[in-house]
């Protein structure tokens, strides 16, 4: 939980056994880790809204009762969300929750037809994790899985289109920054960031901590290399408040909010 | 092929190679079977939006080119929806295809509320799909993965509370259904169909096509079942234009729009 996480204690008590609010903050609940929640986390800081991150002692106690009680958990999982104070928005899945917020803060495309560019590359991206799961988790990053992610999901686009493989590889990703498909302003859609760039940004931030992904997705990717760059340098004030850790001051690159440990990444 | 879609030959011709257009109907590219395009195709049917569906020998081309021509097939997948004439909303990923239709048909809640309990129903939707590819699909049908599948996915809600299963199943969604969790008016989410509705509708119908997955459906799951029956009842009135079949009529119930072959069906 080291870097810039360390700092003040939280300034907003928990309100209710397992914080699913607090009197003023939205609340994100999720395990003291990337994972499904960084996407979350980025478009938080990057729209400036502080949100109350509930504690690692309670989302223990959440994660107990996580399994059984289906009116907060009907999916039996986390991250949940709730927006406002004892809001009607009270959303579990990555997907819906990174919606919900690219909806509110305008970071869904500026009309119909780049909203659906929108979601492509959510879904998309959402299969490219899924990939990096089955070597990272269920692998463990064993030689031979690594090997074969890095020649079948990471291979260059003239190799991409000669697979066997299914769906999306990185190369996809590639394809439309690199062609500037569906934005001439090095996003991936439209004239400025939209939930597309933190989904990606993500998805090549957690290669590029992983020892054996992060050089070929450096010499075989610029797009996505720059790509990434330019979300790290966006201008962030998310003030996250919680007990791993706070971060308050404005200003800072988009990037420090990775700096969340990576265990469960996925 | 037979059923309700033997009929009329197709009464639009194919405008280019690949059928990415029409001179007046969207064009939804898939294989001739249910899979990914059906939740789209009830949708259409729902909506009574006429649509051309690519005949099989284009679709047979378009396979030998989608893993390769990033232009049209970025993700190098099917089903992909072109709206319109030479529209700009060209589409892959059947997430994204719904969540446009749901937007443009007032198919997606009332507020920002609901949309974001439907987009939760869509993502549990689609990973209850990847569980039941995986016990169809890759590990065809065989007697344990089918008996573990029912014991799991299909558990019932106070055997689903205590497994250690990760994720939604069945009974998660037939918990929203029972305890009219978003809707007092027997759909998914508000007063009326939603995406949320025509995703549901076919995961249970899947089930119900399976023989083995019947019985403990109905057993179990009798909110499902009845959600099953509404949606069917569904008065539709989609005239699908395509080599596979071609349906005119007005008023038929929307089950018809499921008499696809199941092959592929995930």
């Amino acid at each position: 939980m080291g870097g810039i996480h360390r700092g003040a204690a939280p300034h907003i008590a928990e309100d209710g056994s397992f914080a699913a609010s607090t009197s003023k903050l939205p609340v994100l609940q999720y395990f003291p880790c990337r994972g499904r929640a960084e996407p979350i986390r980025l478009v938080l800081s990057y729209v400036r809204q502080p949100w109350f991150e509930t504690p690692p002692a309670s989302v223990r106690d959440i994660y107990l009762i996580m399994h059984k009680e289906f009116d907060g958990y009907p999916f039996r999982q986390l991250p949940r969300f709730i927006d406002e104070v004892h809001g009607d928005v009270d959303l579990v899945q990555s997907g819906a929750i990174l919606r919900h917020l690219g909806k509110k803060y305008d970071l869904y495309g500026k009309d119909i037809i780049q909203a659906g560019r929108v979601d492509m590359v959510l879904e998309a991206v959402s299969e490219l994790r899924a990939k990096l799961r089955e070597v990272v988790v269920v692998r463990q990053l064993e030689g031979s899985a690594v090997q074969q992610y890095i020649d079948t999901v990471m291979a260059p686009a003239e190799k991409l289109k000669v697979s066997s493989m299914q769906g999306p590889g990185l190369a996809s990703l590639e394809y439309l920054l690199a062609k500037t498909r569906f934005s001439t302003a090095g996003w991936l859609v439209g004239e400025g960031p939209s939930l597309a760039d933190f989904v990606v940004f993500d998805l090549v931030d957690l290669h590029l901590a992983q020892g054996e992904l992060a050089e070929p997705l450096r010499n075989r990717f610029p797009a996505l290399q720059a790509h990434h760059s330019r979300v790290a340098e966006l201008q962030v004030g998310g003030i996250w408040v919680g007990a791993v850790g706070c971060f308050k001051d404005a200003n800072k690159a988009l990037c420090l909010a990775t700096a969340m440990p990576l265990n469960a990444v996925l």
